[in-house]
C-alpha cells in the first residue's frame, strides 16, 4: 500500500477500507508515513468526510495503537461521562458521586483546561492534597471501594490521537466531524469503559457552533460506540452561555459541592444538565429503566447527601488533606485578595453571551492556561450573577471577579463587557437540552 | 502571520493577499514553514483553487525564488515554446529551427522525460557528440549567432518550485490547475524569454483528460503571463494518440529530420500542430501580422531547406560529431538489433489509443525512464504504421518495435495491443488543434 494513492483515493471522495485504515494508522505511528503525508491527508478528510464505517475502523486502530485500561475485573458496568468542552461546566463533579450513590461505578480518566475551557483535573487539584496522578491499581481499588475515581490519563494511552491532534492543531485540520470523533472515543475505549455517556455542546462556548453541528458530531459517536461494542449515548446541551455560574477552578468545586448539598434550585442549567446526563448514565447502565425511576433516584441520592458523601470519599481516596472541612465550607477554595464586582454600563436585558470569551477573561485573571507550560491560581476566576434573559440595571454588578494578580484585571473586564449583548427588549429562553441521541 | 491561519482562510475557500503568498513561497523556501503545513495548504488549494490575481502572486514569488536567466543582451524578441508533455511529441525540434531560420530568436531551456512522456534533451542526447549542459554565456553565444539554441536548465532556477513539486508528487496534490500553471509558468519566466507559446495537450497521453480541463489550465497559463509582463498564447491539441509516428529519441529526432526534409506529409498530425506553434511563435514575436503570413514563412522556411540548416547548425554548436552526416542519413540514429513487427490480431478500423500506454511501452523497450536514475538506449522505440480512423488487417503490422534488449518484449507487446481500440465500423476524426487561446 502506498500512502500517495490512499490520499489520492479520499481526495477524490471514495471511502477506505479496513485494511487502508489500519496502514495509515499504525505507519503513521511507527514514523513510516510522514507528517506531510498525513496532513494532506486529513485536510481531504476535512473536505470529504467519512462514512460510519470508516469512522468505526479509524476509531477502532486509534484505540488500540497504545496501552489499553482493563477494567474487567471490577464489578458491574463501568460507565464513563464525555464532555466536549465548555465554560463554566463542572457536571463530573456533581454526576460522578450522585451515580456511584445511586450504585454506579465510575472509572473516569479526565483532562486538563486550555484556552476558555476548564479541565477536571485542575479543578480536583484547587483540593488541597489531591493528587490526580494514581497507578491504576490504586485507582481501581479507590472504584471498588467507593464506586467512583476521576484521575489523569495514566500510561500510554492512544498515542495515535497525541500525534494526530498535534499535527491537526497546527495544520488547520481540527475541524473535522469524524476526526473530533474519533479522537474522542479512541481516548474512551481505551480507558475501559463499558457505557458512555456524552455532552455535546454546541454555541458560542463550544467546538461546534449549532445545534445540527452537534447532532451531526453526537451521532456520529454514539454509531462509533455501537459499531465497537460499547453502550454509547449523547445528549446535546446549550452553551451559548457558561453552564455553571462559576468559571474557575475551586470556584467550580464550590458550585459542585452547593448543587450536591442542595443550594442550588432544580431550575438552574447546571442543575438540569447534570440530571439528564446522570439519568442516561443510570439507564445505559441499567440501574434505572427509564428517566423518570433515574432521576428519582438521582434526587434521592442528592436529598439524603449520599452523593455529597461520595465526593468527600472521592476527594479523600485522592489524597485531600481535609476533605470533610472543605465539604462543610467550601468558601476556603475561594479565598482571594480582592472581589471586585464588575458592571455591564447599560440597562436590559441579558442576551447572548459569547462564553469562551468569558472563558478568556477567567484564564486573564489566572484561572486558566494559555499554553500547555501556564500555571493556573486555583482561587481566582470569575462568578455570574446573571442569566440569559435576565433584567439588569446599568450599575448592577453582572459578575464578580475573584483577583489576586490585577496585571490584566482591565483586559478581563473589557473581555467580558464585550462578550455580553443587553437587550431592550426582554430575551426568549433556549432550552438547555436540544436533543437526547440514543443507541 | 502564522501558517496555520493562512490554511485556514484557503480551507474556508478564501483568497491569498499578495503579502500573503509572498509569505508563504518565502517561508517555505527557507525551511521556516514545514512540508507538512505546505502539504495541508496545497491539498486545500486543490479543493478550494485559486483567483487569476492570486495564481499569478503564487507564479511570480516562485519565479524570483532563485536565479533567473537575463536575455535582455539578446537581439530581439526572445520566444519559447511549452508543451505540457505528451508522447511522440517532437514540435520542439521542428518548431525551433523553423522560426529561427524565418528570422526568430528562440532560447529554450528544455527538460527531460520520465514515465510514459518523452523528453528534448534526451531527444538531443541521441544525436552522438551533443552535450546539453552548457553555460550560460556559451548558450547565449550561440543563441546570438544562429538564432537558436536548446539547452538543459542551468543554475538554481525556481527552487520553490523544485521543493513544492517533490512534495505534491507524494501528498496527491499533482493534479490542480493554479499549482500546474504556477509550476510550468515560473520556470518559463525564470528562464528570461519575452513571450511564450504554451502546447497544451488534453487527452489519453496528457495531463489534462479533457479539452475543457486543458482550456482551463491554457486560460490559466496565458493570464498569469499577461500578469507578469509577457506575452503569452496558447495552443490546445489532441493527446488521444501519439503526436508523430515514432515513439523512442533516435526514432523521433529521425521524424523531426523527415519533416523538416519535406517527407511528412502537410496532412500529418505533428506537421500540422508544429505549423500552427510555429505560426504563434511568429505572430507573438511580431515577425507576421497574422496566421496565413506566418504559416507561408514557415512553409518557405521548410521547403527552402533553411529550417533543416538551421537545425544542423544548433546540432554541431551543442557538439555533434558529425551533424551534416545525421542530418542526411537519420536511419544511423537508429540503428538496433531487431526490428519486429507487431500486429493486433484484429481487423477494423483504429479507434482512441491509450497514448501514455504506448509510452509505457517504448519505456520497456529502453526508451524512457521509470525512475530518474534509469538510464536510455537512445536507438530503440516504437514507430506506428497506423493512425486513428485508419482501417487494419488482423495480421497486418499495426506498428514495428525498435528492440536491443529483448527481456521486457512480451510486456511492451501485452500493453502496446492493450492500448488501441480496433472497431468495427469507421471512426470519426477529431480535428488535431481545438482551440487558440491568445491574450
Amino acid at each position: 500500500m502506498r500512502m500517495v494513492d490512499l490520499i489520492l483515493k479520499k481526495r477524490a471522495g471514495e471511502a477506505h477500507t479496513q485494511a487502508e485504515l489500519t496502514y495509515i494508522i499504525d505507519a503513521y505511528v511507527k514514523g513510516d508515513i510522514p507528517d506531510y503525508q498525513m496532513s494532506a491527508w486529513m485536510m481531504a478528510v476535512c473536505f470529504q468526510g467519512m462514512t460510519e464505517a470508516e469512522t468505526a475502523w479509524l476509531t477502532g486502530q486509534m484505540t488500540y495503537s497504545g496501552d489499553t485500561v482493563k477494567l474487567d475485573d471490577l464489578p458491574g458496568v463501568k460507565v464513563d461521562k464525555h464532555s466536549t468542552g465548555g465554560v463554566g461546566d463542572t457536571t463530573t463533579l456533581v454526576i460522578a458521586p450522585l451515580v456511584a450513590a445511586c450504585g454506579g461505578t465510575v472509572a473516569k480518566m479526565s483532562g486538563r483546561g486550555l484556552g476558555h475551557t476548564g479541565g477536571t483535573l485542575d479543578k480536583l487539584e484547587a483540593v488541597p492534597g489531591v493528587c490526580i496522578e494514581q497507578p491504576i491499581d490504586r485507582f481501581k481499588e479507590i472504584v471498588k471501594r467507593i464506586g467512583l475515581c476521576v484521575i489523569g490519563q495514566t500510561g500510554n494511552l492512544v498515542p495515535a490521537d497525541k500525534k494526530m491532534y498535534a499535527l491537526r492543531d497546527v495544520t488547520g485540520t481540527v475541524q473535522s466531524i469524524p476526526l473530533i470523533a474519533s479522537s474522542i472515543m479512541s481516548k474512551k475505549l481505551a480507558s475501559g469503559a463499558d457505557a458512555i455517556v456524552l455532552d455535546v455542546k454546541f454555541g458560542t462556548g463550544a467546538f461546534m457552533q449549532t445545534p445540527e453541528d452537534a447532532e451531526h458530531l453526537a451521532k456520529t459517536m454514539v454509531t462509533i460506540g455501537n459499531h465497537l461494542q460499547r453502550r454509547t449515548m449523547a445528549v446535546i446541551t446549550d452553551m451559548n452561555q457558561p453552564l455553571g455560574m462559576a468559571v474557575g477552578n475551586g470556584l467550580e468545586v464550590r458550585e459542585a459541592i452547593d448543587v450536591l448539598s442542595g443550594r442550588v434550585p432544580n431550575t438552574d442549567p447546571l442543575y438540569k444538565v447534570c440530571m439528564i446526563l446522570g439519568a442516561c448514565m443510570l439507564q445505559i447502565t441499567g440501574i434505572a429503566k427509564e428517566e423518570k425511576e433515574a432521576e428519582a433516584k438521582l434526587t434521592q441520592a442528592l436529598q439524603s447527601g449520599a452523593g455529597l458523601k461520595k465526593l468527600e470519599q472521592m476527594l479523600t481516596a485522592l489524597g485531600a488533606v481535609d476533605a470533610p472541612g472543605v465539604i462543610a465550607d467550601p468558601e476556603q477554595l475561594c479565598r482571594v485578595q480582592k472581589r471586585i464586582p464588575v458592571a455591564l454600563g447599560k440597562a436590559g436585558y441579558i442576551g447572548d453571551m459569547r462564553a469562551s470569551a468569558i472563558g478568556n477573561a477567567a484564564q486573564l485573571l489566572g484561572a486558566g492556561r494559555a499554553t500547555k507550560a501556564d500555571v493556573i491560581d486555583p482561587a481566582v476566576g470569575i462568578v455570574l450573577h446573571k442569566r440569559r434573559g435576565d433584567r439588569i440595571q446599568a450599575d448592577e454588578p453582572f459578575a464578580t471577579f475573584y483577583v489576586n494578580d490585577e496585571s490584566r484585571l482591565e483586559d478581563a473586564e473589557k473581555i467580558l463587557r464585550g462578550a455580553v449583548q443587553v437587550a431592550d427588549a426582554p430575551v426568549a429562553q433556549a432550552p438547555i437540552v436540544y436533543k437526547i441521541v440514543r443507541e
